[in-house]
């Protein structure tokens, strides 16, 4: 098998995982969790978010978590920046890095966040440009890769379409999220070949989700591409909103369980990894979504 | 990606699945699960276990479900047998085929069964004898492929001496079983390379177990090396017997849902597989352990 060396872990459940969650996690326990992921060695954390706290109150303390936080150096701390008022705010908080969203289903996009794909990328223009005056890397999602709630199949050309122009804009890493969990490993191959028609194969990253049990075939399907940059949660946080009850975000431990089995290296701890996942499962009384944590668990 | 154009897919739900469930499941719901397994249409059902009902209770009812169930044409219902007694046992209920069991670990076999593996392939020989004098197809199990509870990892070279010895005896089948599910997909590959190196790619399965979430990663990794069987079991039924509250067998459903995606035939209906699934999960009153289930019974 043909596999990166090296594989990039970037971690998002503070941000994507914790969003979601009804009950209000302490700023505390966030900050810890962010401390406790750095620390098993993870060098991208998504922590924080700034859009208003209106829509998402669970992520309303989000400068203070930035604020919080004991930074280590080598780390990034990313932040969700939804328009310039968030750009702003994330900027203040000193956030290392921002990221902006596109879906690459229409549908999605004007339920989402109530616009046409085209009109949320011009919406990002002041963003890509304020960031790049201050020196700030773009990550740019895009989101319904594989499938769409409500479109169901979407086309590997339209994933490109939306890609190709998030790059053109200057985000520096493009992540495709397979937000419903639907997609399998050849379906996937051909989306990520039709990005890497116009992106470098080394910008693209992948965001797969465990709705359907596929996220860790699909991931091994990616890196027999070229993919060497993995997006995951820890404990899994972050269940699916589009099927309750059921996963969202692939656990991070079960990818980085995978990686090592694999020979490749990704800087990151097993051991303290899931501690992490046990210390932030434990603080919002869920049980973690990580079989492997289970397993360790159980033994 | 290079993968076989059909999977035969054997379901192991009836009995390697709800051996070890405490409570003893009725004749009768054994018997529904296996004709709902047979109309979506599986062909091969591991359905009974001719071993000591003093040491697997739960399965002395076994020449009762095999009488009891609506054989379809093309259907092979299959019974484990251990020895001459069990074997005897399966000709009487007609079982279409039976299966022993080798260990890949010295250790494992001495916990499991009290003797070596030499020993232990010693007293399958008037087994494979007396069913091939009746005509009756043998399949050959190897335990602990990938790992042992007591030895940790295990070299693929035992792997493949134990799976050729079974094959020379008369298997027409070795299903090689991650039974800790420690198992990743590179270690899958050179292990399946081993074996195949002495048995017939052609003749041989694999039985992952989803203890670590590796189980459809190294399914489609085995697919890759021409691995055409795939053991499974509907609704995941059968936990994870070293780790208590984990995973066991990897979901029937999941595995199709994938190899439906890879675009691969099998003959099996989904939906009915679920519907199977979530019959059996109903009456053992535990909640189904395959995610494709979770997120269609949710969505």
């Amino acid at each position: 098998m043909q596999l990166p060396k090296f594989v990039r872990m970037v971690e998002v459940g503070p941000r994507d995982g914790l969003q979601n969650e009804k009950t209000m996690v302490p700023t505390a326990v966030k900050v810890e969790l962010v401390d406790r992921l750095s620390d098993a060695g993870l060098t991208v954390v998504e922590a924080a978010s700034f859009v208003s706290p209106k829509w998402v109150p669970q992520m309303g303390d989000s400068a203070e978590v930035l604020a919080g936080i004991a930074r280590k150096p080598g780390v990034r701390y990313a932040a969700l920046t939804p328009n310039l008022k968030g750009l702003e705010g994330a900027l203040a908080a000193r956030a290392d890095e921002v990221a902006v969203f596109g879906a690459a289903s229409e549908s999605f996009s004007r339920k989402n966040i109530n616009c046409s794909i085209a009109e949320s990328l011009d919406r990002f223009a002041p963003v890509m440009e304020r960031a790049k005056a201050e020196g700030v890397p773009v990550r740019g999602y895009v989101s319904c890769v594989l499938g769409c709630p409500y479109e169901g199949e979407i086309s590997p050309g339209a994933v490109a379409e939306v890609a190709e122009r998030l790059y053109a804009m200057g985000c520096y890493e493009i992540s495709l999220g397979d937000t419903i969990g639907t997609g399998t490993p050849t379906r996937a191959q051909l989306m990520i070949a039709a990005v890497a028609d116009r992106v470098p194969v080394e910008r693209i990253a992948v965001h797969f989700h465990d709705t359907y049990g596929q996220a860790l075939a699909n991931i091994l399907a990616a890196l027999q591409m070229g993919v060497a940059v993995v997006d995951s949660s820890v404990a899994g946080l972050g269940g699916c909103p589009y099927a309750k009850g059921a996963s969202g975000n692939v656990a991070s431990e079960d990818v980085l369980y995978m990686l090592d089995g694999l020979g490749i290296e990704t800087g990151v701890d097993l051991d303290r990894l899931i501690a992490a996942g046990a210390f932030i499962s434990d603080a919002i009384g869920r049980p973690t979504a990580s079989k492997v944590a289970r397993a360790r668990g159980c033994a």
